[in-house]
């Protein structure tokens, strides 16, 4: 038995995302079931699409920041009922066995979590499709509740986005006094100044180019330094405790590592694959510094994150886009035209499909 | 007023050493005076004399590994009296009022310490010399007492050797359980295999070439394995917590970082410069991984490990050379062939001095 489900697809590495009808497994007792009101897009979603990793799998359905609300439960589920509010991010899955899973660190499972699009469910065989998409069924262990009062579409980003910066901010015991700067302002960097400061954390942002000031200043950066000009880049030298880079595309990390402080830690989120300028070690034994790498997050440390967010009323800053505005809305990110996320209004998909069933 | 002291000295960067007289300070109320019984031979000392870092005063005498007895204290020292065995390593000084001094990391001094040697006393703009030599005066607060029981030459390598491997082994939390690999068997390496077995953890040597197991076995290892041969390096991927690498030379850390476990740190204690090989970063972000240096240790955690030592019986494995030696010693080590410090009995500098004056 499984569902008809409508969302929106790829078909191709190039080709435009429209809709399309595919199969949800019917739930299983574990199981809760999921109308999608909103998803966040990721930069990823992009990256998946395109094949940039090598492992695409078309058509792809891409999303993997949900919100939405449970329609139907299984009998062994414990902790949602209907009507709930909840979340999905990245994963939807995993093996639950191994030591990582065990630490609720499931982004880590040895044995390969499932992921929410582009993978396949290793229990039934079937291709995994995300968020652009009107129904998700999600094991219970892999969903969160988000907070009463937290805007929706807002929380989308929380997801991936918001995960993504609160586990390094957390794993790195960032907190009242914290001096932490954070590199590139997009998705992952605007959450990270948010998070951080909520945190207690004194926040610093890096970035390339001036005019960045009073939305950093609005997002919870205490401090704007522009990274090209090498004097106000000397004034911070030896200054921070963790470095959240979040810049998806190689740089020289020489000059952010310059700016940590004695033990400091620069933690890149965004950026896999070599790094072409050489990197120094004296800055780092001198200094006991480290260059290290996070990914997403724990199921626990989301549901911690998304608490957290409800406690000090925080959410993405987001664009709101109607799910035929997709293909328009991925090339405006590819100019970094969006403050700071797009959120698909899922609403949107419902009166097309009615529209083209009618 | 200021004494004369004989040492051997190096006048230039490609001359050999030899006997040198030269003046050490006269003892301040803070100071303590050492006759030094036992130097070790570390290989920065060849780096310093032959100026591979840009910063050779000539004449230099090297040495910080050393073991003396105090002759004399001044007025307003209180941790130790005439007769009592120390030790002296890296350090002489550093500005005592920055954070990193108020917490105990004076190798971290952030208005810059004073070494042991190849420096200059900021109070009194002397020139540094180090352990090759009869006697030193040194302040009371970067001196360490050596535990009863501890063979005297076999002590002095600790001070550089033994704190250099011991400070990340502590910083990182190495203890019962743990699993702590070391890369290169020299000076460092051979005591960072002592420490961490001591200390409880599970230990590993990677070597390039096979015929150390016998000898890495006794000195802690509980396994060996070839760095050179792929399906070892396979066979430990995902393992370790920590490693310590003590390579002295550029190399590729990539194959090391691929054994760190989930949130494992690779530190580097013996490297100063650029990373030839591209540093990946998808293993650090798949895995949480970091890629760290440090640097010697600090005085309370010189006096930690020397009391971790006595009470663990632990002292280097030494070749005891007359000071007359040194010139070949230093070629020996070149070779990498010493096993595993080489520690100037200074009685023999004692003899050729009298000689030179009877
Ligand atoms: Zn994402
Ligand atoms: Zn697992
Ligand atoms: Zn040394
Ligand atoms: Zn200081």
């Amino acid at each position: 038995m499984v569902m008809n489900v409508r969302g929106y697809a790829a078909h191709s590495v190039d080709s435009p995302l429209g809709l399309f009808s595919f199969l949800r497994r019917d739930p299983r007792p574990t199981d809760v079931v999921i109308e999608i009101l909103y998803g966040g897009v990721c930069h990823s979603d992009i990256h998946n699409v395109r094949n940039d990793w090598g492992n695409a799998r078309h058509p792809m359905v891409p999303g993997h920041e949900i919100v939405g609300r449970v329609t139907h439960v299984g009998d062994a589920v414990g902790r949602f009922k209907v009507g709930d509010h909840v979340g999905v991010g990245c994963m939807v899955d995993s093996c639950q066995h191994c030591a990582p899973c065990g630490a609720g660190l499931e982004q880590y499972c040895e044995n390969g979590n499932t992921l929410t699009y582009n993978d396949v469910d290793p229990h039934d065989g079937m291709t995994t499709y995300g968020g652009y998409s009107e129904t998700i069924v999600v094991s219970e262990k892999f969903v969160v509740k988000v907070p009463d009062g937290l805007d929706l579409a807002g929380a989308a980003p929380l997801l991936c986005a918001g995960i993504t910066t609160w586990s390094p901010l957390r794993h790195w015991q960032v907190g009242p006094g914290s001096k932490v700067a954070v590199v590139g302002l997009g998705g992952l960097g605007h959450m990270a100044l948010k998070l951080a400061k909520a945190m207690g954390a004194e926040v610093t942002l890096f970035s390339r180019s001036p005019g960045k000031e009073d939305d950093a200043r609005r997002l919870g950066a205490d401090r704007v330094v522009i990274s090209t000009d090498k004097a106000q880049m000397k004034a911070v030298r030896n200054t921070f405790d963790l470095i959240v880079d979040t810049v998806p595309y190689v740089h020289d990390l020489n000059p952010y590592v310059a700016t940590l402080g004695l033990s400091g830690t620069l933690v890149t989120v965004g950026y896999l694959g070599g790094l072409e300028d050489q990197l120094n070690t004296a800055p780092l034994v001198l200094g006991r510094k480290a260059v290290a790498g996070s990914v997403i997050g724990g199921i626990a440390e989301a549901q911690e994150m998304l608490d957290f967010c409800g406690q000090h009323g925080i959410t993405a800053d987001i664009e709101k886009i109607d799910i035929q505005e997709i293909n328009d809305a991925w090339e405006r990110m590819l100019k970094s035209d969006v403050k700071y996320r797009f959120v698909i209004d899922l609403a949107s998909l419902k009166r097309e499909a009615e529209h083209a069933e009618g």
